[in-house]
């Protein structure tokens, strides 16, 4: 099998056994954990792992820090593990991030197998091989690619998650079908949040992100479109990191920058009135509105502009021509930004 | 040019700005020096520069730290480089390695070039994308592999190197001759330390490693030839760091390193007594010889267990059949590296 590629299991603990059974070159074996996934994930594997070292992060985005991948990188060193260590990020997107980081840069790389725990990682954060760290509250800023050894789907973990964290990987799914599939979107659209069929959708998910990333590995043009909804999402969710209390979670940030960037396509690439009218009716039911005072419009697109994708000053987004299609490097202004989160407002 | 390729030049000025009018896709430049290149190197290209940002690390293996990154790193999001921004390495090794490290993890990867200054460097360093930094003591722990976009070497900068960087560069000249070209040994061991010919050298070293690197960019076998002398090299390096006013630089840790792996080398895998003798005195010749007490052998031994190269508990060197030829995963048991550097300590 080639690397990065996901293999959907109903049975994980087998699945890793399995694997382990037929790949005897590992020298030792690390498990990231955090207090959740110890809890409640990784009892369903334990049993059928060799020894092993079991590394606990604290959970959560504000972790996702150079502090924590020293600490990982000190018990890896303490453990002597060698460069043919395995590790296996038992997780969400922020263990699969951060582990995957710490692994590959480990004595210049070690393999390392992404199990993910939430929906969020098994339709979006374990696929594709970007690996990294939060820097001075910018998200991703500091990291680089690298395919996992592995990818093991279990949709059987997603019985371990709070609704809420369910609802935030939804997201993802919702802008899969956004950006690249709209005759999808009658699977999603038809159904309340309560009523969706999680297993197709992990698998529809998976099949649009691995073919977008394999068509653009290292993100130079094409697979940009992934980004649509995050330019304003991350730039909410990284300002609300800061407000104690308020915390939004990825997805929910996301769908927030989805409404904002679909009523930016509208203006400026083509999606039609009634299309962001069914994409904005959509995401309102199944998000609610979020409260964002007029006063944090400012700070938010002030925080765009240090996003990823922008070159030479421009802000540049990922947006919709259609439900169902998505075309990058539009830049958009400042104070068309401002506009959209203030059409969000008003709603 | 493919990435990771060397220019030689003699007018580095020239070469870096006809570089850069030909290469206007860059969004910002950051030239990354330390104290020592800063007044020393920097003068040389900064009148052919476009406006730029000037970025000073600590100067010495000992600020090769996770801590002087996370400086780098700030001053880059500071100074809002984005990800067609480019980084200049103006330095000796430490400054490629963590210079580079730091680029190719900044937003997930900018581009970087390497403009050796010291003669390890220009030989060695710059040459092959490993990029990294030290933790807890041990050398080149965090990192990864990853090409500059350009090497511009200018064997002017050699006379800006105090002589004994000079003399520490010289040992991975001398290591290319022994590990894969007998034929070349002559232009070597013929002259003194003094009456080398620096531009000759750096262009056969540069041929022999590019040779290496491109059989196995990622060290997976024959490019672990390339770390003759480095395992009780590195070993003596991390054990004199700790050392205060006894510290050894790289080359002339890796000098030691050889005599002992060619002892090594006779003992396990062929290499005449003939050869050893011809090696470890033309080595000595230069190095003279270094006090190492009796006590320290055991931390010595010690750290080469936490070399890279080792698997699963063993010891691994790469060691000589013969002059001018090399092999690699050879096992070697503690006692008989305590063996070898009882040797060199009765020399």
């Amino acid at each position: 099998m080639n690397k990065g590629e996901v293999t959907i299991t109903d049975n994980i603990s087998e699945t890793i056994s399995k694997y382990l059974t037929n790949h005897t070159e590992y020298s030792g074996l690390a498990i990231i954990v955090d207090e959740n996934t110890k809890l409640h994930c990784y009892p369903a594997i334990s049993d059928s792992l060799p020894p092993h070292t079991l590394i606990q992060t604290k959970c959560g985005e504000e972790h996702k820090t150079l502090d924590s991948c020293r600490d990982i990188w000190l018990q890896l060193t303490e453990g002597a593990f060698d460069r043919q260590a395995l590790v296996v990020n038992l997780g969400g997107g922020v263990i699969g991030d951060m582990g995957g980081f710490c692994a590959a840069a480990y004595k210049r790389g070690i393999a390392f197998i992404n199990i993910p725990t939430t929906l969020l990682a098994m339709v979006d954060a374990s696929i594709g091989g970007k690996l990294g760290i939060d820097f001075e509250h910018y998200k991703n800023h500091i990291g680089f690619f690298r395919e996992p050894n592995e990818i093991f789907v279990d949709a059987a973990f997603l019985g371990t998650l709070d609704p809420r964290e369910l609802r935030s990987g939804f997201a993802e799914v919702i802008k899969h079908s956004l950006i690249a599939d709209a005759d999808y979107w009658p699977n999603i659209a038809k159904y309340n949040f309560e009523n969706q069929d999680w297993e197709k959708h992990i698998k529809h998910s998976i099949e649009v992100k691995e073919a977008v990333v394999k068509s653009d590995p290292t993100e130079k043009g094409y697979r940009k479109i992934l980004n649509f909804g995050h330019t304003i999402g991350h730039a909410i969710e990284s300002y609300f990191l800061d407000i104690p209390g308020k915390k939004l979670l990825h997805g929910e940030s996301v769908a927030i920058g989805m409404i904002c960037e679909s009523w930016l396509s509208v203006q400026l690439t083509g999606l039609t009135e009634s299309e962001y009218s069914k994409i904005r009716g959509y995401i309102l039911k199944v998000y609610c509105k979020t409260g964002i005072t007029s006063g944090a419009i400012e700070e938010i697109v002030s925080l765009c502009q240090q996003d990823k994708k922008n070159e030479k000053g421009k802000i540049r987004f990922s947006l919709l021509e259609s439900l169902g299609k998505a075309i990058f490097d539009i830049d958009v202004k400042p104070d068309f930004i401002t506009k959209s989160l203030e059409e969000y407002l008003k709603l």
